[in-house]
């Protein structure tokens, strides 16, 4: 059901769906010229066509009204626009360390167990930048646990930090001994120690959730102790049978702007093949607000925290809050590199062009 | 379907539906006095009604659980009541420069072409305050574009900035090749240069939507490259129905708290008659949450980037994040001059009145 | 149908449902010696059991894999854990003063009369910390009014402060001389001047609304001057018949953050006995966004801004913007003290413990 890794081609997809890699290349020697560039595109399959005309009668024609351009204020623009260039060029740029990894329980008669061992770690954030980071099992996101509505599960927490530190099963709506709250629901977990949660999924508890310290949380979920807890249901809905499912946690704290623990061009393409369904389940930890934006396609909004909202509804541009959860599926019904970020633009972008929160969707014909 | 114009007797409306500008004259004969004053109103047409006692005996005595107050208090008082008065008479002030006009499209051949020059211009934001704006064809925000579904549309962008530029589409689904992000779907538009976006409005994607920068854009967005890009649909539903049709672009970048490019008292009103239908297409091009409150009647929200909510429903505040459009329907039952604010308080005013995300409904009797 | 008051064994429902007191104390001796701790919980009645199990053989042994912790860590940690649990202790910590009191009219022929003084006052938002409040008669936040819809409704308002005021009752759509906009609706309230409004409360107009200044309102709000507006229906919808109906007014303005009026632990936990409905009024007074998140059982939401969705949904985490008003109905079917904060992590925990947008939905067995 997953499909997140990184074929060796996406480069090529990057730049081009067809040729579009000779394409840049002569745009941009029409660009130096100064002239006039126009895209084309008709695929009328789509009833969507687009076809390119030059509107000023030749492709390096300057255009009539457009007066000429000091060399200074192009060769800035050269300049800035290689940094941009370099930026998604890199995309998607191999750092160290992957967060958010399906983790494997090991069975124990029955009993779902996953062992997470809490401590610091080096963390690089895109390529060069490494942050101190709280991890468990030494990722940023933790590794991602996916159990079923009813599974039997326990988590067993090894604390190897200075601080003390607990576990909160965020939508998860377990006995109060399992809260993960110190002193109001157990001892917090100290140094050197180890803790145990052991619970039953509750029927109808399904979906998008998330584990993350509940414990000087401003600061420990803001290095990294925090993970997602996805229930899968017993039976699917409809709407929930897709070809990838794809979690996507946005964090904004001491490791700057993030999708799944990676700034871009660090960030993770998420790929589909053309009329593939893709499922993107969001989950806030940051301390902001994070409207994501996909280009091209519009989302269907399904679930928030892991329930069905009354009847599905559309957007193009989802504000996901701390802590909230939103599942939404998207039709992938058009081939190319979609652009997907917080529309919030400095979380985006700056004059050295495109960070932090910025991935795409890939649809490969 | 438009009526955005200002009459002439916006003023007079203004203070007051019937009188009002006697009562005030009166009203502040009263407050220097210090005594107490009771406001009157009896519409029992609308089953609201309100009718004015004087709980203290007489309008111009002091309460009697009421200190003297000391004249120090209320001159300082009166001063800053003063400023605020100020701005309130000053709306809607006129400035130099009106964004968001409604672009006429030229016709070739059944393509609606719709010409855009970026370029650097001052902009007026509020009496006497000029910033630097990068606009379209001199307007922040850029002419309001307006097609229908199934429309062939050109869009021809001359760059005369010193930067690098190109469009996004947000909210319309194109093909890659239109997509506008540069080094993903075209090259940037350099200084000097022209480019032509053609496509054709896909059946289905009417609704609110937005054009805008994709290349340095928290800069350039945030420095007026923005504009509406609405699509009427086909068959309208009767909800759409609407006698005022208005688009309100909020924004929070350089140019300070505006809407529609400015901020008040410069803002424009909202004016409709009694029993009339206005529908609101808000619109975040900013960085932050703009929870847009309107006094007196509620708004019916229908669509959310475009696309209908399942069901309508209904609200006095709606918190619109960047990037999000959301469309709202107002039925206009209640005359009067009805305060329409961003309700994070410090976007609207100050202790010298109101400013920024501040504007009006009027309706008129 | 309230029940906020805090019985005297809130200290022991806050330790534990059953013999929680005691496990703290073992537990924490278990602690110093570095060991594990495993919790226990089995309650099949809710077919969410959960049992505990120690997954190292022995209560007391360190996990094998766990390295030994430098006592000096341990002590560090230990350190911050008594900041931490001495603020839980503390819960729920007396103040001097309690806003948000439930306000008994006077009668007048009909006419609910409400008398409010706005007066400069100290307000102790937190144990020892006492700050500069704007209040209705000396409460923050001001008295609550509830009153059903067609009420005839008075609100007499004294100003005792240095500057001018008026108030807004928002959410309500009242005829425009009760609007409460100075120099738009009214004159400015002068100091030492009063001012009364009346009115019907609309048919239909019924839900969680506000009252507050609307005179140099980023201040005047900001220091206390608001209150909770609540309009009963004449025919309560099935899901609003709740066993606790409970107000909760979000703040983050100069006296920090807090939840009516005050910070974390002088917070009021909202109390209920098991299988009972607990209704929460959201309301942000504030300038930022709240996503409050309650653990344990879900939040059904009902109402927006005094409307009804169209149908109820579920979330366990609701993001509420300055100026919204949000109702949500909570099954409280497990007992426990379930922590209820701003999930924004910073309004709510520093490395001195929880503090400001805390509370807790205590459910008695």
């Amino acid at each position: 059901m997953n499909d997140r890794s990184i074929s060796p081609d996406t480069t090529d997809i990057l730049y081009g769906i067809a040729s579009r890699r000779s394409f840049l290349k002569s745009a941009a020697a029409i660009a130096v010229a100064g002239g006039t560039v126009a895209a084309c595109s008709d695929s009328s399959a789509q009833k969507t066509a687009a076809t390119a005309r030059n509107t000023s009668g030749g492709t390096t024609a300057p255009h009539p009204s457009t007066p000429a351009t000091p060399v200074s204020a192009v060769s800035t623009a050269d300049q800035m626009d290689a940094m941009h260039e370099a930026g998604i060029k890199a995309f998607p740029a191999r750092t160290e360390g992957k967060g958010n990894q399906l983790f494997a329980p090991k069975m124990d008669r029955g009993v779902k167990v996953f062992e997470l061992t809490a401590e610091r770690v080096q963390w690089e954030t895109e390529p060069g930048k490494k942050v101190e980071a709280w991890a468990y099992n030494g990722q940023v996101p933790g590794p991602q646990i996916r159990v079923k509505e009813a599974d039997r599960v326990r988590v067993i927490l090894h604390n190897k930090l200075s601080e003390s530190t607990c576990i909160h099963f965020h939508g998860l709506e377990l006995p109060i001994e399992m809260d993960g709250v110190p002193f109001i629901t157990q001892p917090p977990v100290k140094p050197g120690q180890s803790f145990t949660y052991e619970f039953t999924v509750p029927a109808g508890n399904q979906g998008s959730h998330m584990y993350h310290s509940h414990h000087n949380a401003a600061k420990q979920v803001g290095l990294g102790l925090l993970g997602a807890f996805i229930v899968e249901p017993k039976r699917p809905r409809k709407v929930e049978q897709v070809d990838v499912d794809y979690v996507m946690i946005l964090n904004d704290g001491m490791h700057g702007y993030t999708v799944n623990g990676k700034g871009f061009p660090a960030t993770e393409p998420i790929k589909a093949k053309l009329g593939q369904k893709v499922r993107i389940r969001f989950m806030n930890e940051g301390m902001m607000i994070h409207p994501m934006h996909l280009h091209g396609m519009h989302m269907t909004v399904i679930d928030k925290d892991g329930w069905a909202q009354p009847a599905p509804w559309k957007c193009d541009t989802l504000n996901v809050a701390p802590g909230e959860r939103w599942d939404v599926v998207v039709n992938c019904n058009k081939p190319g590199v979609w652009a997907f970020h917080c529309h919030i633009l400095p979380h985006a972008e700056s004059d050295h062009g495109m960070f932090g929160m910025v991935t795409a969707l890939i649809v490969e014909a």
